[in-house]
């Protein structure tokens, strides 16, 4: 039997497929986590795949039932229904993978020329005498002017209170930081050059830890942000701050001490020191920009909700409490406005976007959602309220994606079949579960249209006069294992759904266009860049329009903030993407109320003249 | 009688004077404080001044005694001597002045066009609605530009804080504060655009505080550097700083805590708020300038003696601790060397060498001396030790020149006559009045050449086998308000007088001059300034020139503070004054031990290779 060379992509993995063999088969026993609910049978589409190159077996009935003609001419297909006939390359999309493979995507490489802001320049110097008696910053910008040619007449007070000693331990032998005019780090020779990239969500954190170099990612970690303790979204947390004394304060030390967490984190997965760390970009919504840098909050809730900045700022790292190198400074993209903060702007840079011609969506669905309606150069761009239903909030058995969270979930008439995070025992379910369980609640009209769960069904129970529908059910008499999606969490999953379909809607309005121009859909943020598309469009979450024209882009924001971090020029990208966004506020929307309304039911549809049609 | 016009510089103030009245009657009459130890009888020569412009009496016989030709012809008198015949202008030199008149001198005006770092620009806002997010800052950067051309990026974090609340109570009109490219203060319309220039000296500390608009003096302040408890010369006040486990913090803590005290009192003075403080400048000598940076002072006593920085710095004030407006940067002009500051930069910057083509000589006399040479645009500087013998530290009754201290004193055969500051009861003697004693005993032959107390003197007692003079003589049985110069207070004045002069020396050496050679002597500081020039030259601590080479210049670093304040032209001149100064360490000079012994001595003289001559 030959064997071909298969390999995976975006993880890298590379083996040997027999002709025999399936690509989810091959994938399994390569290490390589394909998602697949139903096990191989071809009844759960969830292990769909993209060959980039070479052959495979013919489609068989199943995938033909699973793809439209484009899409398989598109070269999508069914890993447990796929062999490969020569050598090939698979891409296996973010929807596909499971959450423990997702972690690599974390650690993708850039894949652009660094042209960092802060520049290296080792220095050798002559000893201090009593003939020569300069001054030790004197002979340190001399040195770098002679040996380097740059001129630099500036030293952090920081880096400058340490010189002194360090020049003479070192031998007078040093490696100079150099931010512009200004000398904002000072390592022994040879050091090391990094930087620290943050996506600092409401809800997680992000943090990478890159050489700015080469680019290369040396150590990723990701973290809860805590100020959820203090209001799961935007609004109650900066009622909070609003409210309570030194509320922001408090904030504002939370997000700092579990960034330091995360630098003594990275620092140790890297083999490094925090005086390593010469420059740092923090990508977040307005809001968490605001408390990160400890401006005022208020205004972001009053009418009309404007920022106390939105241009980008270069902050000294020791200003906010973030240990870093001495000197280190930290730079904050632009936000757009006061709902949609350089997150956005950071996930615009990242995403190819301008690919095609026609209009593109891109969203990054969330606590608060933004999204970006983009034509050629023009962008208009609105936020919503989401919730944080999609996150696992306000969800009965809602939990965030860990370890025994059901990920995707299929109803058949054999029951409920469902995957689990690393395969363990379920003991709860996460945004991508959550949606998977709505569409096909809807698909096996267990709900309808309207959100209401049919009370007959076998699964479907009520306890003290609410309906719910059992998932999982508990092990022996024992209620407390199960698994449920009740009738509140379907009206939150509604909300949450409209809030974003209604924008979507409202931004094609005001730029002129129907669903069906819509050249791609750019789907980012860890909630919707594993979502089952499929599920999304069933329930009327995404406009219908075919598979192909949506991609999932993973954290782009984090990509951006890494991207903004080791490349003026994307520094200056990102400038231009906020400086050209128009800002549509919702709320001076008259129509949204009964859009909202019309995209709060379940189905596959288009909203036409402010009414409901549906599509197949 | 005819009255005349007489206008008193430089303090300014007019009067009439009778014909038949002596300038120092007439100054009295018009609360001028003239120097005048023996009341007007001719016998002192401490009411010297001289004659700008207008007509006077001829000489007296007293006058001709007590200049030479050549000052005469300069228009030297004694104002004891002399009457108007005309309108005219009298100058009072500062040894001539009374310390009560000097504060005076302190607030005197800048002679140069201000040029200041930061300019304030007057911005009104529209304010943001729904239609128009933009962030506040980002409204704030857009209206310098449109209704000023200044093209701005940058804004302080601490500025940004308070930003947003402060725009909305000021009805977005506001001032504001720009360096270079970076907004440093934000204030209400109008406001005042105010600056600091410190001489934080080892023993006092002045301030002032500047119109940047005007370069006026708006209040002046002088204090006590509390640092004096930990050492009273920096020598010790590092060694305190080295073996004290938080000693420089401590140093650091008193210096900024004792510049915070003085900027609320010159606020107070001149009814303004910190905000309005939007630059400030500080000289000092390195030590001083290390210890308020925070930068290790130890090196700066172990050779070679390097500074951590001689190049000057720009450095948030609030990086120090320094309560002025939020984002104002504190210049520091640069240093020479590790113990010629830029406090003595300063001095040069203020003082008009140059002037003349010959070697000039230019000292700051302090608990540390520096003293340059100039020849052209050529400078060679030294340093040296000479204690605060000269500053009222380690005399017996030595005080600080404070109310009641001896400011000038004469020896005549009936007995010792004295001024004292603000005409109170003494208490004490200060530095010039110290020099004076010292000259007066020489001249009297109380002491000889090698600085013995003659013990045959009525006026010598003997307690305990230690020898005294005493100046004034206690009341009744009470020996402890009499005051008195000790056989080991000439010894202190030899030592330092000697460090002085042999500095001089070298400095002529190493250049090939001879004290006749000098052109000019600039004398600057709180001690050098007021003391009677020729006490100076009796005791040999200055060469024997022509009163008329030198010049007393007060607080000449504080004045070169106030013009690196407000000119960006004359902080690049201060660069080039430290740039092309060539630092000479006496350390290294063999002749210097010999040197120092001859010129402890006692007299007029020269040093001819080695050797004392005596000199007319």
């Amino acid at each position: 039997m030959t064997d071909y060379a298969v390999d995976f992509q975006p993880i890298g993995r590379k083996g040997e497929c027999r002709a025999d063999e399936t690509i989810l088969a091959c994938a399994r026993r390569l290490g390589v986590d394909i998602s697949s609910v139903c096990g191989g049978r071809g009844t759960c589409n969830s292990c769909r795949i993209r060959i980039t190159s070479g052959a495979l077996s013919e489609p068989t009935d199943i995938e033909t039932g699973a793809f439209t003609r484009q899409e398989l001419d598109n070269c999508w297909r069914l890993a447990c229904q796929t062999s490969p006939t020569s050598d090939c390359q698979v891409e296996i999309p973010l929807e596909s993978m499971t959450a423990s493979q997702r972690v690599y995507i974390e650690e993708l490489e850039i894949a652009i020329a660094p042209d960092p802001a802060v520049k290296a320049y080792h220095i050798q110097l002559t000893t201090p005498s009593l003939s020569d008696q300069r001054g030790d910053t004197d002979r340190v910008l001399a040195g770098l002017n002679e040996q380097h040619g740059v001129a630099c007449r500036k030293i952090d007070i920081n880096v400058l209170r340490a010189l002194s000693p360090r020049l003479r331990n070192w031998n007078w032998e040093c490696q100079t930081s150099v931010r512009h005019d200004e000398v904002v780090a000072l390592g022994p020779w040879p050091s090391r050059q990094l930087g620290l990239a943050v996506d600092l969500g409401t809800t997680t954190i992000a943090g990478y830890l890159i050489d700015l170099n080469d680019g290369q990612t040396l150590a990723y970690t990701g973290a809860v942000n805590p100020q959820v303790n203090y209001g799961e979204d935007i609004i109650s947390r900066i009622d909070y701050a609003i409210k309570s004394s030194d509320g922001e304060i408090k904030l504002h030390e939370l997000a700092v001490n579990k960034l330091n967490e995360m630098v003594t984190n990275l620092c140790a997965k890297a083999g490094t020191s925090i005086e390593e760390i010469v420059e740092a970009t923090v990508v977040c919504n307005t809001a968490m920009h605001h408390i990160l840098l400890n401006l005022p909050v208020k205004q972001l809730v009053l009418t009309p909700f404007s920022a106390t900045a939105n241009l980008s700022l270069d902050v000294k790292a020791h200003e906010l409490g973030l240990r870093i190198a001495q000197g280190a400074y930290i730079h904050f993209p632009p936000n757009i406005s006061g709902f949609v903060g350089s997150d956005h702007v950071s996930m615009l840079l990242a995403s190819n976007h301008g690919l095609t011609d026609g209009p593109v969506v891109a969203l990054d669905i969330g606590t608060n959602t933004e999204i970006s309606l983009l034509v050629g150069d023009e962008i208009t761009t609105t936020s919503c309220a989401s919730g944080p239903a999609f996150e696992g909030g306000h969800i009965k058995h809602g939990i965030r994606a860990v370890e025994g969270a059901i990920e995707r979930l299929r109803i058949t008439e054999d029951g409920v079949n469902y995957q689990t995070i690393n395969k363990a025992r379920p003991i709860g379910i996460c945004g991508s579960g959550v949606l998977d369980a709505l569409a096909q609640l809807y698909l096996a009209k267990i709900i309808d249209g309207g959100g209401r769960l049919a009370k007959g069904n076998p699964r479907v129970r009520v306890i003290e006069n609410r309906a719910e529908f059992v998932l999982v059910d508990g092990e022996g008499e024992d209620r407390k294992s199960s698994i449920v999606i009740t009738q509140k969490d379907v009206r939150e999953l509604q909300l949450a759904k409209a809030a974003i379909r209604s924008s979507i809607q409202l931004l094609l309005e005001a730029t002129g266009f129907v669903d069906e121009d819509i050249s791609e859909v750019i789907i980012a943020g860890s909630f919707g860049s594993y979502i089952d598309v499929s599920s999304a469009i069933t329930v009327g979450l995404l406009p219908a329009l075919p598979l192909d024209r949506f991609h999932q882009v993973g954290n782009a924001a984090g990509m951006g903030a890494k991207l903004a971090l080791v490349s003026l020029a994307k520094r200056k990208e990102a400038e231009g993407i906020a400086s050209r966004t128009h800002y549509i506020e919702l709320a001076n929307a008259s129509a949204f109320k009964q859009t909202f309304i019309e995209t709060s039911h379940i189905g596959r549809y288009r909203i036409k003249q402010g009414k409901r049609e549906a599509v197949t």
